[in-house]
């Protein structure tokens, strides 16, 4: 077991990584602070890894609550039937809230537990790819509104991560690649060695190679625990980790939640920002191509849907959270390695890069 | 105008308190940080005030969204349709939401602005004496949910607040009571110099005369800001501040929310909680006279609705935020001033004491 720590001061906390994390009872029983627990999964992976979860948590006085699973119920509505179920309970301001699957479940239990009255202590047990190396750490939490991804929520950390590497053998294909997406972004922003490393170990990653998978977790656990360390609120450094989420987002909701994977729309969403960052004359083309390569190779999509007009995704990316003076500012890459907010780009740039993308 | 500080760090903040602030262009510009800015309202006050506020507002990119008013909309339902107005205008991260109302307004705009994007900044201005003696001071928002009173919501603290005394001239008589039986609290939990000042000038304060209601206001505030200070999230001494509280949450959520104003119900439930310190041998039988005397000189109710039977009492204080490990914890009184969150106490005399009440 690997352990990293996020430096946040008093809320600082603990990732472990490795395999088997599941049955270490002694993790748990470290971080629960009171008898009450409340397990937040989906159906999905209560059918796979609930029981194991319950019998490390045998002892507690333990609530369930099972979500559906998939992006299109990460709302507002969803999140009151988690309410319901921990005050018909009641479960009390002692309880800690248990975060048992992927970024959907991790970001609703998230914000359930920085609402229910008013703060409850919570931990993270990601058991998927995208959700270990990204979406748990960093106390980001956050539910969709129909007009855009993530809209309502919190920045509230949790007292650990545990993520148990063995949970992924589980993954399907597309779920596995839409991590790798995420795995990619990290490379792309700040670590060019980590990139140079991927495009070494792509197809190792690609069959869930163990070695491989628990490097590349560590890796992107360290590059985004400095970030969240160094602006845990979003106002500075930490909006890097966006590349690609401001035309994702766009994709997913244009699409309806749930169509596109969000690491899927995060991939077409990468290479966009590359795009336009070629158009701009920062990126050289051959640097795009490795950044498209290594995506095709982590079996993603390389470009956003058809249908989607120009103006629509406009209208989205308009709704994103970094738009300031009604500007919409893009994560761009001035190469591998070195990303850049930047809202002072030509807005036809914008459009031609669209155009072609959907054309 | 006087001025208040509430010493919270980086998260400190001035309550201002004077006749027509809600003038004030100044105090606007220097606490809004960018242009936009969303005014949250209820139908009430929105007729009343909201013209003055958005002239001061002149020169700002003003959102307007008026709320029904009355406790019984203050829901997740009410807050998902404020998300909707800031969505599709849309409403970027930069945005200042300012809540214009009493203490529903207040609670629910304060939980939009500390959820929308994960939070921004907001600015409360209290038109009602129940806001501006408490709910407006402190940072806790909060909307109902249909079982428990103010269970989901955020320790979220506003830029500034504004109280207004001449909004208060236009407040009903029931509304007017309510304010003061929070202001009741303040003397009896920890200011006995107080509560024998509002004893020698209830009737000024009934009849709203400035310089008693400012006076009353002040001395509410700096209580308030001292306990807040020391204790933001309520895990020791702010407690006390729920004096009569538990007991009052159980009227209104047993008797639907909006039956009882908020004020009425703490009123009944401090009456409540001093019975049973009486019954405890806490509190003289001629201190809980001088509680109930003063209340009832407020105009506000000293015992609970008849129709709710000792279990349903009991079932609604088992919800609230102050329980743990399965004990419900009370404010009681040790004295005028006196007041000690207690969890030993012997589960007969909480319910003699309401079988008494309720018979």
């Amino acid at each position: 077991m690997a352990v990293l720590n996020v430096d946040l001061g008093s809320r600082s906390y603990p990732i472990y990584v490795g395999p088997g994390l599941l049955s270490q009872k002694d993790l748990f029983r470290n971080h629960i602070s009171a008898k009450e627990v409340a397990v937040v999964t989906d159906d999905n992976v209560a059918a796979i890894y609930l029981d194991d979860l319950l019998i490390s948590l045998s002892g507690f006085s333990v609530t369930c609550h099972v979500l559906p699973s998939g992006e299109e119920y990460k709302t507002l509505e969803t999140l009151g039937t988690l309410f319901d179920t921990m005050i018909a309970e009641p479960c009390s301001r002692e309880t800690t809230l248990i975060a048992l699957g992927g970024g959907v479940v991790g970001d609703i239990a998230g914000f359930a537990a920085a609402c229910y009255q008013r703060g409850i202590r919570f931990i993270q047990i990601p058991t998927t790819l995208l959700a270990q190396v990204d979406s748990a750490v960093g106390g980001k939490t956050a539910v969709n509104h129909p007009l855009g991804k993530n809209m309502i929520g919190a920045f509230y950390q949790p007292a650990c991560v545990i993520a148990d590497t063995q949970t992924l053998s589980t993954l399907d294909r597309r779920q596995l690649s839409a991590g790798i997406a995420e795995v990619v972004k990290y490379g792309a922003i700040r670590d060019p060695a980590f990139f140079q490393w991927l495009e070494q170990n792509m197809e190792a990653l690609c069959r869930c190679d163990n070695s491989a998978t628990e490097h590349a977790i560590l890796e992107c656990c360290r590059n985004k625990a400095e970030l969240v360390a160094a602006d845990e609120e979003e106002r500075a450094e930490r909006t890097l980790l966006n590349l690609g989420h401001t035309f994702g987002h766009a994709i997913e909701s244009a699409t309806g939640y749930g169509q596109w994977l969000h690491g899927e729309a995060v991939a077409a969403g990468m290479v966009l920002a590359a795009q336009m960052s070629c158009c701009l004359g920062w990126l050289a083309a051959a640097e795009l191509d490795r950044i498209r390569e290594l995506l095709v190779r982590a079996g993603l999509p390389v470009s956003p849907p058809k249908d989607i007009s120009v103006e629509t995704f406009l209208s989205h990316m308009s709704r994103d959270k970094k738009v300031a003076d009604k500007r919409i500012r893009l994560v761009l890459l001035e190469g591998i390695g070195r990303a850049r907010l930047v809202a002072d780009y030509p807005d036809e740039t914008l459009t031609e890069v669209l155009a072609a993308a959907v054309a």
